[in-house]
């Protein structure tokens, strides 16, 4: 049951997880965050995935919550548990050892463009759309804020935000919340192209750097220093460092550890 | 006396105050810094302001502090107060509850700059410039480098501040200073344009999502989403959240509590 | 020895530092960095210095750490102290009470494009590129992706250090690395054109200012504002700050203490 909420497909080292509630617009109901949630776990832990995609089925990417689950729910232990496991899915994106990429066709609105916004990296389809809209229904979008106000400079986070209203992909890129916009029927060749570029990378220096980067991101530049300085020497006692830099200097390829 | 250094004009919901030292450039001087504290604690407390306008008098929007002022008060106790009172009159207009939006139709230097930078949102005339220029006379803009270089890039701000540079509107959109920028003979109906939009939604709601913008800015990401996750429960059991959700689902206009 | 590893040249107030191992694109050994880290030191107590310019002789402005040292020194002590050194070093050029503009005619990469990132300011070249590419030799960027993520976009930062990938100056100044691009003719007018406006400024005052700048920038709102108030209170007792006031309301040119 669970398992149709989201789709799995992996080939070349990469694990396509796919939102599947085309019809709702693939609304984040609890039981689509718990089933997200169980596969990034699953995910986390296989290493044959070198890297992720977030897709959406249907004509949406998300939708963010599911409003008629909420509606039919009028409990505070139902919104509080909601929202724990909502944020609880968002950290765990950031958490995953792999890097994740979202993969944006169409609407991504409240927590959809939160779920743009945490993805280490996005490409949109042109004819994307992004928005924080809470605020239309009173409910202004203030978990999805945590993610976007740390990668959209703030007046246009709080443009999003208090005005409710949706941009288009160009300028969702121009704001920083996706990395590059193709035509639609070049979307999936450009994230095609971005995950062979991924998976070519040790899987263990990603896993490195990206845990290192959420983390130094925290610190004080002093803390930040001592730490990824540790990070830095660490990584070179790996195997996959010495490979790498014996390639390097031999002018050959690399054959990572995890490959 | 204090009242005509701050003009304030109530419309459709929106109190548009005006710094109303024109000849002067609308220097802040301690009593105008007053003035408008003053001013905005009113507002604060008062239902029937769902938006504020910041606008300025005469050609030029604020030049910053009053140096003739400050000139004639060598003393460190007049300086002390002078800049712990015009960072009270900064945290004030973050900690309002209604939106504060910018008008900008010609310069903003120094403190100047620092209002439109603190100002959630800012709509700036083609005529209008922006500039940190304290290097010039030997005192460093440094309060103002607080909201400046919590939005605008690391770079840019130090460019602005350690050479005191003018930049034009376009570049300070560029920079994320101003959020658009229209013709001089447009930027009362686009800033109208703004505030209707606003004043559209739920004040309450707004309120919320505010406060809750800028606590959770200054948290780490794990923080930030316990304490938006727990603002997202208790918005959704307010009222507004209720019929703006019934009002969507039932594709009907809500209306809001404190309409 | 180490006096050739880091050329000095002053002229005009400005002191320029020039990597000198254009054979190696100026790679970072640790003689390299010692040799920048004591020049740093002099300059900093060297009253007669104003500004500084970080170059590279050669082809290339600086290509980071020196590969074939870490693998003739397959040691976990000499990671660490080389890590640690290199990060010393990035903060004393924080520290550094004089601004320093990054002269960048060719590639910067790893720890060379981490130095673009920390100079306060940063001129490139249109021949310049830029590049966190440790990914590709199992080494991720992890101590340049402080400086980097603290001036760049989010999303455009792990773009860098996921891919590994080089983008131009053009690409580098959109993402904030540096504030201008020129043709590689004007890059040295450009940069004594900067300075040339840099020391006209009082030292005292960009002193002042930019301790300031890095140290509020990592405090709460609230606290930097108490801070840089008491800041601001200070440089008004200062002479330059009385001469600078007097100076520009009786239009005539300050002199400053520090000329």
């Amino acid at each position: 049951m669970t398992d149709d909420l989201v789709l799995r497909q992996d080939s070349a080292s990469v694990a396509t997880l796919t939102l599947n509630r085309p019809q709702q617009r693939n609304a984040l109901s609890r039981a689509m965050i718990a089933a997200l949630r169980a596969e990034l776990a699953r995910v986390a832990s296989d290493a044959s995935v070198k890297a992720v995609i977030l897709a959406g089925a249907g004509p949406g990417f998300c939708s963010g919550h599911d409003l008629k689950e909420i509606q039919a729910n009028p409990d505070p232990a139902f919104y509080a548990a909601l929202f724990e496991e909502c944020a609880a899915l968002m950290l765990a994106l950031q958490a995953l050892p792999q890097p994740v990429i979202a993969r944006v066709h169409g609407i991504a609105t409240a927590a959809g463009c939160q779920l743009v916004a945490t993805c280490d990296l996005a490409i949109a389809s042109s004819a994307a759309t992004f928005a924080t809209p809470g605020v239309h229904i009173g409910l202004f979008c203030s978990t999805p804020m945590v993610a976007l106000s740390r990668i959209v400079p703030r007046k246009r986070a709080l443009e999003m935000l208090m005005l409710g209203e949706a941009i288009n992909a160009e300028t969702a890129a121009a704001f920083g919340l996706v990395n590059a916009v193709v035509a639609p029927d070049d979307l999936d060749s450009a994230v095609a192209g971005l995950t062979a570029r991924l998976t070519a990378k040790s899987p263990l220096t990603l896993r490195i750097g990206k845990e290192a980067f959420y983390r130094q991101d925290e610190m004080t530049t002093t803390d930040a220093y001592a730490y990824t300085a540790a990070v830095m020497a660490r990584n070179l006692a790996t195997y996959d460092a010495s490979e790498g830099i014996n390639a390097f200097l031999a002018k050959r390829i690399p054959i990572w550890s995890g490959a």
